[in-house]
């Protein structure tokens, strides 16, 4: 199948908790603008403590040399279509989205005029990135909840529309911490097109054309249903045990990448300038 | 490679928190004794709470038609080579192994007059079995600690020598609760031979010759690392991450199995009656 690669600009989804003191991850989502002093607006309506999200986010970026640092405090739909929001976010070079609750960002953004304006920089180049349930938000069928340790269940994962900035994966995060490999193996057996991309804490990645480049300390696993020879997931009623056989899994670190279009690994020798792209651009 | 089977006697491993109520899995480990009032000796060394244990497993296995249920309360290595234990394992037709800490186990067992009773039962035919701790203990390199949210770090892993009562296997418990598949996936790295086997809590799995044949509410996943395509396990120092390609991974659920010898899953209408033998057995 032909993955659609993210528009114009850097797309980045990190697994949640990443790190701000080494802050490995974040300097790169800086980087990545390729502006000395980008324009950093960060999205909190994910959370349910926007004020102490958006203080850390702040003082994180501003160490980082951000510009300015744009808060753009939007609690319901009507704040979405607020035209000062629209105005700064029409300048700015990096969008982050904050974790919380995904389903926030899905009901409170979803068809919004800020919405259509991080569509509309994304597209003229700007990154946009998102940690945790910002991350979760990306792709086009979004997982907003299942317990992992009762997932493997039919129906037991639950998901919905997400933001469409990729398709053709599915984003989980806090992946290896909360023990979610289950959840997207019950995803893949439900649809095997969709490669399931579970990204750990401290870790993330960089859509780049048909493409996925692995970055940060942590780890990013990866769920290819495309080869399951057999799965009884259609024939069970809700909460039957699911099986799914022939699931292939790549855990990848800093400097490893996959090909969309291949589904295969990329170590670092072929990717070369490109794996390193995102280091040099914050050192 | 060639996987060893068990010795001659069913061997049975459980994922922990087996059900007592419905007892699908105990019941059915006390079918495969093919006695109508077999003899159950329960060893609850692992434990720290070793009455408790035994009171449960005794009420259980008593209702369950067991004729007697032998408390072998072995607290030190002096235990293990207690006459009484050993006869009282002699006449054993279910051998029944606690959870709890399973290098209490190792420890306290290992070189014992008991084990070699265990080990010679079982040639014998006698079933053995056991939960959690109880069937970590099972393999030949047994694994014994690691968080799973640290692990895919080398030396994250604690691995160590167990029974032995199965090759080729690498037994892992509470796998879909405790989300403990990036352990199975740092075994494989390390030695890409062994299978490795995460049972899911209220699951077991029966190790008949070469097959391996799921039964119980819950879920098997087999981890398959024999045709992994990369790892950078050996040029890290402890605790740098992982990486691991082409993972293979099935999510077995009762009346599933695999064969050993060809690496593949087999389905219920291949097993036929094979895969049927322990549920008849305890109707």
């Amino acid at each position: 199948m032909q993955v659609k690669a993210p528009r114009r600009g850097p797309l980045v989804a990190i697994g949640g908790a990443e790190d701000r003191q080494e802050a490995a991850i974040l300097s790169r989502v800086l980087g990545l603008s390729k502006r000395e002093e980008p324009v950093v607006a960060v999205i909190t309506t994910a959370s349910a403590i926007p004020q102490e999200v958006f203080d850390g986010y702040e003082a994180v970026f501003s160490t980082l040399g951000a510009a300015e640092v744009l808060d753009i405090r939007i609690r319901e739909r009507s704040d979405a279509a607020d035209e000062d929001f629209v105005a700064m976010l029409r300048r700015a070079d990096v969008i982050f989205i904050s974790g919380g609750d995904q389903m926030r960002l899905t009901n409170i953004l979803g068809g919004s005029p800020v919405l259509e304006a991080i569509r509309a920089r994304h597209s003229e180049g700007a990154v946009v990135a998102g940690t945790s349930a910002g991350a979760a938000c990306q792709s086009s069928t979004m997982i907003y909840g299942g317990s992992a340790d009762d997932s493997l269940r039919k129906g037991a994962v639950k998901m919905a529309a997400g933001f469409g900035l990729v398709d053709g994966v599915i984003i989980d995060t806090h992946f290896l911490e909360r023990g979610r490999f289950s959840r997207l193996m019950e995803v893949g057996a439900t649809n095997p097109e969709l490669l399931g991309v579970g990204i750990g804490e401290d870790a993330a990645v960089l859509f780049k054309e048909n493409k996925i480049l692995a970055f940060g300390p942590g780890h990013v696993i990866l769920v290819d249903s495309s080869g399951i020879t057999r799965s009884n997931v259609f024939e069970l009623d809700d909460g039957e045990a699911v099986t799914v056989h022939d699931v292939k899994m790549h855990a990848l670190v800093d400097g490893y990448g996959y090909s969309l279009s291949d589904r295969r690994v990329l170590g670092p020798e072929e990717l070369g300038a490109e794996s390193l792209e995102p280091r040099i651009a914050y050192t």
